[in-house]
């Protein structure tokens, strides 16, 4: 049973603390407790081995194809974290051995991963042991272990820790096995090579053994595994304390471009050797004074009568931290982060809708990373559109490295009808990943004003987007309109729909900002506008742009101002799905009903047609979206992810702050929650983008109206009060929100930002304070 | 803590069992107790996993390299055993739960692995669960199970079940993923295909699932993973017996040579189907009346004091029939059989020096087959010595497919010295195994009159070896004689060594048995001659080894009558050894003297001068055996599996009975002993062959002298009477021994053999009693 609470004192509302050893929730722990920095992320798996564990290490951008009918991924790395620990020639498992006490702990402040528990000994010796764990938020190749072991009686301690390669992802190996060496009786070192895309990995680890008493050591090497075996004859009362530093770099880092790989072994040698000789406080103060300039940034200060609000909060900010590889733009966040093997490591559309967002008000440098990301995967892009027959960049539903293009797989999981292997349709059918792409560089420009972004990066894509548009564009010529055929949408139980109303709107978004962009830059920035005509032959393609914009279907409200979601969907029979909306399980439904059987039906996995009236608030109004929020939400099983805050936060829009709320606490839920296996496979990295934004978006009201910044504050009843700074083009701003008052201070200062309260515009160079008591 | 027993009343000493649950010898008992039939071996894995486990299933013949930096092995098969099985959602895990009672058995007469197992729930329901399985001994691709749970209570049974292909060889993964399909609603098949052998491999497995309770079931597909998911609300006094039958079919399989995959994945879902019909009882009925003939052919009956004798002898038996691939020639033994990825499924000398002879006296079909896969590795061994520069054929030290040639790793473990890994020199150096499979052949020849065997395969055999050790030889001009320098000799502890005498005598007969025959069939087979001598050029050949025989350097006994066992060891310091062979564990000493140190010094890993001894004993006098006999056990650590029995037998030989027992019993131990973790990565093969010969060529003292057999039995003081048959020359003899009388009958009865017994000749046609109380 799941069984953790969040902190108390000084530590209120910091600290994800497991309270209960329960070998049935390992996976869950650790993905949601995964420590990480953008660079790698490791999954918090205990040091001692269990048959329940999910062990896990991810270098961001170091994808690998195990096989020609496999598509690429994240290879599961060497493993650094895992020892064999014994004590009187009893194995440390914590399933067998009396508990006393017990507790694991991260800190969300500092990054800190703790265990201490107490156990009896089969032979009646009560051990304490203490396991403390980081990942440097500033050495991004660092992973800092200590370990402390006490007792009151002598102690036969046996640990056996080094390197371990015998590591897959579920069974498939990515590595081949290199070289093995100790150097200076110390510092062990393995190579591996990926397989296909003959990365080099350099792992070197470290331990300093202290203790007043005896201790032997002995190198082992098998096959790949290189460890230390220490035997340690504990005096009582003597504590032991075992130090281990870990490395790992490869060839795939920026910053060791041209290095040979044996510079770089001797880059990993020596750092290690100087980290041993820092220690592990030392190096972990490092990190923890990042991680305060990270929360002097982005924090979001919740005052709710429910604690777990701000603990969830911060926990999304912490995940949105360590997940993304803001050091490189060759690298993009996969669905799951770097927390697990789910989704192969593979970048969807999860970033723009759901991640992008928060970065674009918090950390705006970030954002512009893993858009330059979607331009440096332009190639691949436009591959897949020259593949379909298409013009222009047709973005892939799932990218991985940059030059790959589509990596979709090609199947999932059993039909439960026919008992085939379902075919994944998404690779190819889910198009409307190119305009949410576009609508992401749109989104991150006007909250930015980046123009060196749009230069170099920004308006090539738009125009790569639409010019994808309009050759995807189906002309009917009975309609006498441009119709979009065949696709999925965002709802993904709806498979091979026509007209998706999300996706024709998006279309016609996209092909209309590129036209804007077009006017707009071969008027006033004509050398920009020169060099891209010069790539891309603009002119040819604008006057296709504006000759299809016009008649671009986009469906309509019907009677009862439904817009339907597809040409078809608001015709099919509904049944009842209450059964699957109280399950507590996900994705019941498809125990039931296959994919064709499903598509037959109104029954949604995900918000469809309300992300569209969520990111494009301005194309329908309130009555409208009032109609359409009830009648899906209804319809929704929220079997992705993707769906709860995109509800929520509509919600908030339309006053329903009870329904918002409850709709954020299931969010919240889905990786926090008590389903012990929902996160086994990685935590839910898009639905802690939205998390974050149901706190932004929806309570606090943050929205960006054309240049200015909308502020509608919608508190839940739990909320007294939220602070949060907010970068908009250019300026940092404090924002503050209580049942009273909105206080917005300029923090930066240096030009007036123009805010939207109640229709009303304030401009502020300092601060302002704005009465709610009209609410 | 190990705790086996070895059963009672009418199974006496036929069981393997183990009487309380461990999970520190899971991998011992995987190993020890794995089912199989030369196509297959399954290693005993519980259905629950437990960390501690090392799942694996070997299908004979299938080796397959996973990269260029890496030899080819047999690949861990996907696994059929692994069931998750829960009760009242508490998962099944004998280390976690209460256990009332706990049996698991290996009948060695039926091959029926049961465990019974009686537990407590969290919930305080008692439940009893019994598991069965076989491997057929009669249908090569079948592996069936039943599991029975029972209880007073209600209880909530969930059990997944199905195929996982998850499993890897230590970390590799040697398949790709191929379709995925569930028929008819029950019978599930999976594809996987060898990633650089290309080699398909067919799983297919169904369940019936019976008991008077509701059943639900849902099939699931994973990433390398069917299985069906089954939910049963069994009532109170309802029993539920699940039925699992699984089979495997590869494109490797000579059966079905010419299917195409989809005619073979045809065979499998027929064949699964139709045994689902005939059930459990009847399958196995059919491969206990295949052991049935097998016991009756092979069976070592002992009356000994020590029940543990007989036991051990039916558990080497045992082993000796599974790992057999009798049904392919193409095909051999691994030094661990099919029972665990140790030594990656290669073959060495050991199945020529430790294995054959029970094959030969036993089984001389499966004899025949071993040596023909020798024959059919030829091509491999010609291309090994060209590499190095030699003629004819030169061994490899480890094969595996027929036309991989040496396959023999290039580093191993950890030097503890340099902290390199240690360099596998065994490849290039360990020589002497060509003239070994000469031996083998003569032997075989000797001993069965079979020639058909000499006319295929075993002329040339011996002509390609002779001619490969005529080319190695090296011309020492200053003591005018063929010297072989720079070799390991059967003690790995003298690496890189010159004039082993082991090798050079070796080398001397292989050359001297192709002179022998060279002149038997000019002379005699004209025909055959005249074909080998059209393909091998046998008249240029036989000048060079006539020219060389006389001028190969043997060393001689030294002054002391010591045979120096190369050309430095008896100059070499001695150590006290004492602590190290008393250690409990195996190689104790390298962990103190890396290789390069343990040659310089009179240490030995194993049996060396004296296998000379053993299988050459006419060349030395009884007075030189004990002496060289005393000096070398004295310095030799039997490090090797591969040691003790040699011990044994020239033990008995020197008539040193209390001796010869002891190291009998010292070799049971290898596998059947305390070591929790020695048998972990499978079966010591080489010492079960060597069991049996402590037996059969030990304490009954069959050994061929020329074509006759000489038997002169020296049982132990425990031992009160032997009885075995044995084939020789055409002949089957049934022969018997005891304390008072040696009793032979020909069994067949078709021709007389000419048995010695103290020097005597005995003819015997029908039978012959011999009095014993000469002794």
């Amino acid at each position: 049973m799941l069984n953790y609470d969040n902190g108390s004192k000084s530590n209120k509302n910091w600290i994800i603390k497991e309270t209960c050893f329960d070998q049935n929730v390992l996976g869950k722990m650790e993905a949601i407790s995964y420590l990480g920095n953008g660079y790698m992320g490791v999954r918090s798996s205990t040091e001692e081995s269990y048959s329940e564990e999910r062990r896990g290490m991810f270098v961001s951008g170091t994808f690998n194809k195990f096989d020609e009918n496999e598509v690429t991924e994240l290879p599961n790395m060497p493993d650094f974290i895992r020892m064999e620990i014994s004590i009187d020639g009893e194995k440390l498992d914590l399933s067998r051995q009396e508990i006393r006490t017990y507790e694991r702990t991260l800190n969300l402040k500092t990054g800190l991963l703790n265990r201490k528990v107490n156990i009896i000994t089969k032979n009646n010796k009560a051990v304490a042991l203490e396991f403390k764990r980081f990942v440097s938020l500033e050495d991004l190749h660092l992973i800092g272990q200590e370990i402390t072991i006490e007792s009151d009686c002598e102690l036969e301690i046996r640990i056996k820790s080094g390197i371990n390669n015998q590591i897959t992802n579920s069974g498939v190996q990515h590595f081949s096995e290199g070289k093995k060496r100790l150097y200076e009786d110390t510092i062990m070192q393995a190579l591996f090579k990926t397989t296909q895309s003959k990365i080099d990995v350099i792992c070197t680890t470290a331990h300093s053994v202290v203790c007043t008493s005896e201790v032997s050591s002995l190198i082992c090497m098998e096959r790949r595994k290189i460890y230390m075996d220490y035997q340690i004859q504990l005096g009582n009362n003597d504590k032991l304390k075992v130090t281990k530093l870990s490395k790992i770099y490869t060839s795939r880092d920026r910053e060791f471009d041209c290095f040979s790989l044996d510079q770089l072994r001797d880059v990993a040698k020596n750092s290690v050797k100087r980290d041993l000789f820092l220690g592990f406080d030392e190096l972990f103060d490092v990190s923890e004074k990042k991680w305060k300039r990270i929360w002097d940034e982005r924090s979001i200060d919740v005052d709710s009568n429910n604690d777990f609000d701000q603990l969830a909060i911060r926990f999304a900010i912490y995940h949105l931290t360590v997940m993304a590889p803001a050091h490189d733009n060759r690298m993009n966040i996969g669905a799951k982060a770097l927390s697990g093997e789910g989704y192969k490591g593979h970048t969807f559309w999860d970033t723009e809708m759901f991640l992008l967002p928060s970065f674009v008000w918090h950390a705006p440098k970030v954002a512009r990373s893993l858009l330059e990301y979607r331009y440096n995967c332009l190639d691949g892009s436009r591959r897949k559109a020259q593949e379909y027959g298409y013009e222009g960049a047709m973005i892939p539903w799932e990218s991985a490295w940059i030059t790959d293009g589509e990596v979709t797989p090609k199947f999932g999981a059993a039909d439960v009808v026919t008992g085939k292997e379902l075919p994944v349709l998404t690779g190819f059918k889910e198009i409307h990943i190119t305009s949410d792409i576009a609508y992401a560089v749109w989104n991150y420009y006007m909250s930015t004003d980046d123009q060196d972004f749009m230069e170099r990066f920004g308006y090539e894509l738009t125009f790569e987007t639409a010019e994808f548009w309009q050759s995807r564009l189906e002309w009917n010529a009975s309609n006498q309109q441009y119709e979009i055929t065949d696709v999925i949408g965002p709802d993904e139980y709806s498979e091979i729909v026509s007209n998706n109303a999300f996706t024709n709107y998006m279309a016609h978004f996209s092909v209309d900002l590129a036209i804007t962009y077009f006017e707009e830059i071969s008027k006033n920035r004509i050398e920009v506008f020169d060099k891209l005509n010069n790539k891309l032959n603009l002119k040819d393609k604008y006057k296709r742009w504006t000759d299809k914009l016009s008649k671009i279907y986009l469906p309509e409200v019907n009677e009862n101002n439904i817009l339907p979601q597809d040409d078809t969907y608001l015709s099919l029979p509904t049944i009842d799905i209450t059964k699957y909306k109280e399950s507590e399980n996900v994705a019941e439904i498809i125990k039931d009903y296959n994919m064709e059987q499903l598509s037959s039906l109104q029954v949604s996995k995900q918000a469809d047609v309300l992300v569209l009236f969520y990111i494009r608030e301005s194309l329908f109004d309130k009555n409208v979206k009032k109609a359409n929020f009830y009648y899906y939400e209804d319809k929704c099983l929220h079997d992705s992810s993707l769906s709860l805050s995109t509800h929520s936060v509509l919600a908030s829009d339309l006053d329903e702050r009870d329904l918002a709320y409850k709709l954020f606490e299931q969010a919240c839920n889905i990786d926090l929650g008590p389903s012990p296996h929902r996160s086994d496979s990685g935590i839910h990295a898009a639905s802690l983008g939205g998390m974050w934004q149901c706190a932004i978006n929806g309570f606090l009201g943050v929205r960006r109206i054309s240049n200015r910044l909308r502020i509608e504050p919608k508190l839940p009843e739990n909320w007294n009060e939220i602070t949060t700074k907010l970068y908009f083009r250019g300026e940092q701003l404090r924002v503050t929100a209580n049942k009273e008052k909105l206080i917005i201070q300029n923090v930066s200062g240096s030009k007036e930002v123009e805010i939207i309260h109640k229709d009303k515009v304030y401009k502020v160079l300092e601060n302002v304070s704005i009465e709610l008591n009209s609410l």
